[in-house]
């Protein structure tokens, strides 16, 4: 494998983050992990810290960036900025740090590109979506976001850190690159952050009754997490984007009803499902329309959920057995929040 | 006059921000102002700083606070941040820096307000509301913001601000206020900031060709600054406001046409109005429904559009004369950019 050259990721020890280490690593590039393990699994970089060409530097991306990086500005050819808490529980329990991720950690790697000379992508959200009024929902689409609400550090931190970007992109100060990430799952995620497939998974391998809210008719649409770093990848290596965001999601919805017979299949679980009321809160389905995706980088999902939930339920399986009995069965979530996709 | 407390007002040297401070000095509160002077006119503190109970004081809110004002931090009993250049030429001029005037200022004046028990108010804009498709805006609309475009710097960093001042309230650091200021017009604005009220009047004393963008036909709303400054203060001393944003604004609506008439009655002028094709970007009108400013704080315009022209007009001719002939006439501002009210 050729050397590509220096890839830093912000938020590497994360979900998505520690899978992104492994496939650029994979394809050649040396990678500089960034995580303040505030709120990523450290198991996330057990199987990374031992290849060559990884280095992990434990740093908040609020504070000004440690000296080993700043020091190897000029090496480093990729920013990949996937620094912040991505679940409400996580993300609300400080909510001025996680604005302040977004929007000071967003501009000092901008700084830290624009010096390197480096690519920069922004791994936004469709949280800047808000509760869509529009579905599927399209780039140009602005949103209906609550600015005042206990979303908002999450929401419009990410929307003022696209804006960041755009304008560093705009001056020329560096070339930027904005993802819009939808709904992800597989290995690496928390089992104790509230989404409704770990959560399911978590509670059917350990024999515990199986809580869906509402009557299971509700959708979701689920991107794999291979497929999604594939996404981010190809998005930033293409040479010919303009200055947008690009949806990274897939597409397909299924109902929580259909998730949790997958999920019962799959781990052989005789839990009974309880059924109880939608919290107020619950959003409303939301879906991406990915044409820009693919009509720029050429990018589909490719596995299918059967295939993508088999492969998150043998690891969580893992995770389990490797933590006893008890090892996840005390989530750090409760109400409401369990419902977070 | 009894001392009621201490006020600190950042971006109290700019147009709004330096009568706030009259205002307060006369109601006998001892005033801590902060300006960087970078948009604001020094001449604004003039009549200031020979004033008892007016402390100046040099600094950025985007770099940490003064040691004059933390060492102070205990006598502090009302923090209003007005930091933020306003107009789109000079928010424009450095996005990243606006950004973190509104993140990083508005977080940093909260954490003083938390350690000095003092009470919090953000001055947002109606801005957050883009370009509405609601007419007028009540304070649930949640906007029509692009988060990727060249306004976004304003209109997303005044969006994460209310987000953070939401977020101490919510969590009980601070006790906050938030106001969404709609146009406002007066003595002390900027001649070289593009807005159509200041550009009219200008162009009209100096005899010089007056330019309308459009038919004259579109409409605007205006508020006077004092009577913006009334409910400013209203708003930071009321008691019994939830954690909500209030607009502040003026509903009566004008053409462009009639305000034209107005100035050229007030001035005098001969000049003959040339009529410019609108740029794509005109914002559609924006009205504030004020229905919660009047019921909270019993808060309603008093100064009709001719009394407050007046009084603008004869400030800008007193400046224009002190200045010399030419001393307005290279306005900073061109293109599109003169048409934002």
């Amino acid at each position: 494998m050729t050397n590509r050259g220096v890839a830093l990721v912000a938020g590497g020890a994360g979900f998505i983050g520690s899978h992104l280490c492994t496939a650029l690593l994979d394809q050649g590039w040396e990678v500089l992990c960034l995580d303040n393990l505030l709120t990523a699994r450290p198991g996330n970089l057990r199987a990374l810290k031992g290849r060559p060409g990884f280095t992990f530097l434990r740093a908040d991306v609020t504070e000004p960036l440690p000296r080993d990086v700043m020091g190897r500005a000029k090496e480093i050819d990729r920013i990949y900025n996937l620094a912040c808490a991505a679940s409400p529980p996580l993300y609300q329990a400080d909510p001025e740090h996680t604005m302040l991720t977004n929007v000071i950690g967003t501009s000092g790697l901008l700084r830290l590109a624009e010096q390197a000379n480096a690519r920069f992508l922004l791994t936004s959200t469709s949280e800047v979506y808000g509760d869509p009024e529009q579905h599927p929902q399209r780039e140009d689409y602005r949103g209906w976001v609550n600015c005042t609400g206990p979303r908002a550090c999450y929401d419009e931190g990410k929307r003022a850190a696209e804006a960041i970007a755009f304008d560093f992109g705009r001056m020329r100060r560096a070339e930027v690159r904005v993802a819009r990430i939808f709904n992800t799952y597989g290995p690496h995620m928390d089992p104790g952050d509230g989404r409704v497939v770990s959560n399911l998974i978590c509670q059917a391998l350990e024999g515990r009754e199986v809580t869906i809210y509402g009557d299971g008719s509700q959708t979701r649409s689920f991107c794999y997490v291979s497929d999604l770093v594939e996404g981010l990848i190809r998005l930033m290596e293409a040479t010919d984007v303009a200055l947008t965001p690009v949806n990274l999601g897939n597409p397909e919805e299924f109902t929580i009803g259909e998730l949790w017979d997958r999920v019962r299949f799959l781990t052989g679980s005789k839990a009974k499902a309880v059924y109880l009321p939608l919290p107020v809160d619950d959003p409303r389905r939301r879906r991406p329309d990915i044409g820009r995706a693919r009509a720029l980088l050429g990018w589909l999902p490719q596995v299918p959920l059967a295939q993508g939930l088999a492969a998150t339920v043998e690891w969580f399986d893992g995770e389990l057995r490797a933590a006893g009995p008890l090892g996840v069965s005390s989530p750090r979530v409760t109400g409401d929040a369990r419902l977070s996709a």
